[in-house]
């Protein structure tokens, strides 16, 4: 096999906006793009048809979650993720870092790796960048990520510590890889500290690997402290490749990641909040459990052109919530992850025609119509 | 509104098989057909669309939970069941009896109606004959059902008495419709009795209604029983209107009712045993949990060509049911429908040329190879 060359393609840049095309072996992906979290090899209550349909091009699978259930080696002899989850567009698998770190218990690092109970069964597991890198070659994805450490956002000294062993980390990531056909991205760490995060930022310019990450943020920091932090490393990441924002995914998020020069963005949120029964809109999030549901007859949103949308009231998903009928998950998650997808596209469309300022100021002024919005985070189900 | 026709054409017969067409005002239902049921408005955890990807003609919904959640006046203020659930293919509603003498608590019977409780929440109700009708009437389904009392199928005194109040309520239901666009069936009772089954299904014959029903089986008698009573029945129901075997549904159900001249069907079996990890397949039932399944890269059933079998592996489906994903529920839920819809559809070609006993016989012997088909009993969930 040939090394893949993974170009991407810079179509239109818009102040730090850009839209671009990024070529792997399952596809292109017009950029700036949302990927839906298919953690355990699905997206959570939706098929891949309906995913087709809603206009995804890029998933995200856990390889965490997928090695400790089925194994990665049960993937890679069913013929790999793509095959085994029938998702034959590209495919991106963490490190398996974030995971140990917030969901694993009982972990220990140390310089060569991390050992960590799994939360399924408590057994006992260890991975190295070189076991994350094996296991995501094993997967089979066509992005796959850099074993990195979270640290706290606000505790410097941890911070300093976190990056450094991320970064020594990554070099080992880069020699344990062998596949040709899969794109290895780095991840920037530094907390909240321009100075550490530029710091991260540049030695990971300096790998010159397809595309860069920015990651440890959205985890308990202020928006104000997360733009900033992806205003500094934007400066220093390659502007000719793809800069993927880890773990964010709420609408306002998105817009002002695209308006700092993010191609790239993941999140639970669209299929977690509809299985709480949130549905995004042009003017904020609702519940749709609301009793002021109940005998409505319009869309969830009105402008919206998902499947949901266009053929289901808002008083019959209220009636599938209370009745506890699992299609209301799956027509709030296809509307929900439409209307990321559709907001990406507008954004794609504004950047081509120079109009992005003013596309984001317009949503961002109507989404805050309704306060609620700012309340985004969902306990873990 | 002019009354509308309902006309049954019967195309062929091969034996007391039969292959027919009837119209209704949603369409025309080509029989010998299965009608997947969608108790609280939608089929669990399938969508419309893939219900007519399936090849689904008639659904059923139930009136008794409806009319608890979320109300039958609700529904028709959202147009009628058509619109409120996306259903625009014809849809049937049972009357709510079999739910009253099943699910509801503390029932009371008098000759006027039923008291009972709400499963729900407790709160007391009331159904007579002709509230069924009514709530039947706001709903707005295609196919109606008299309201009927389900005795217990072995107690003779009972099924007498609950036959003839059956039939004292069948002439009320008749005089209170109102609906010119809706086909009330009349129901058969009379448990194992076949003098008791004679008599009701000579009295619901007279009432000259545009199809009849067979209730009270496949609750507790065994199958030689069941297919006894068909047969009793079926020589005096008018061979010219639909003849539906209430409730009743697994493969070989459906092929031994075919054979004894039934057209319609429905059950919860197919989405029931999906949530419960267990397929139909050609040599029989299957549970896809099972750690055989764990490295098996082919299709629920090999032969089949529905969504789930065309693209995953029972591997893969195996890994969803052990990650708890509600995809599992889906993807099995679309195969079982489809098998037991390609299954009618196959009779259906048989009849039409006169090798259903031959078509029947293959079936019976490749099915019965595994001996668990015989267990058909589900918990309720």
């Amino acid at each position: 096999m040939t090394q893949y060359l993974f170009d991407y393609e810079i179509e239109k840049t818009d102040g730090m906006a850009r839209a671009g095309s990024f070529s792997t072996p399952h596809g292109v992906i017009q950029t700036p793009v949302f990927a839906p979290v298919g953690t355990q090899a699905t997206v959570k209550s939706v098929t891949p048809a309906q995913l087709l349909e809603i206009g995804a091009s890029l998933v995200l699978a856990n390889t965490y979650h997928l090695y400790l259930r089925p194994g990665q080696n049960l993937v890679a002899e069913m013929g790999g993720l793509h095959n085994f989850m029938n998702w034959k567009r590209p495919i991106l698998t963490d490190s398996g870092g974030f995971q140990v770190f917030s969901l694993a218990d009982n972990r220990k690092i140390d310089e060569d790796g991390v050992d960590f109970k799994s939360h399924i069964d408590g057994s006992l597991h260890r991975f190295t960048p070189e076991k994350s890198i094996q296991i995501q070659e094993s997967l089979g994805a066509d992005i796959i990520m850099a074993f990195d450490e979270c640290a706290e956002p606000h505790e410097r000294d941890y911070s300093i510590d976190a990056l450094n062993r991320t970064h020594r980390w990554l070099e080992r990531c880069v020699r344990s890889k062998q596949r040709p056909d899969q794109a290895l991205f780095g991840i920037v760490q530094g907390g909240i500290f321009p100075d550490l995060r530029k710091q991260s930022a540049e030695f990971i310019a300096s790998q010159d690997l397809p595309g860069s990450a920015i990651g440890g943020l959205s985890v308990g920091e202020s928006k104000t402290e997360m733009h900033a932090m992806i205003e500094v490393v934007n400066q220093v990441l390659p502007a000719d490749k793809p800069r993927y924002l880890m773990g964010v995914g709420s609408p306002e998020d998105l817009i002002n990641g695209i308006w700092r020069g993010v191609d790239i963005f993941d999140c639970v949120l669209p299929t977690r909040l509809a299985r709480h029964h949130a549905a995004f809109t042009r003017t904020g999030r609702i519940n749709l459990a609301n009793a002021a549901n109940a005998s409505d007859k319009s869309p969830i949103d009105e402008s919206c052109l998902c499947y949901a949308c266009q053929n289901f009231s808002r008083a019959y998903i209220r009636h599938l919530i209370l009745a506890k009928e699992m299609l209301a998950a799956t027509l709030v998650s296809i509307h929900n992850l439409y209307f990321l997808l559709a907001l990406t596209r507008q954004a794609r469309q504004a950047i081509l025609e120079t109009r992005y300022d003013a596309f984001a100021q317009d949503f961002l002024l109507r989404w805050h119509e309704n306060a609620s919005n700012d309340q985004n985070n969902i306990k873990d189900q």
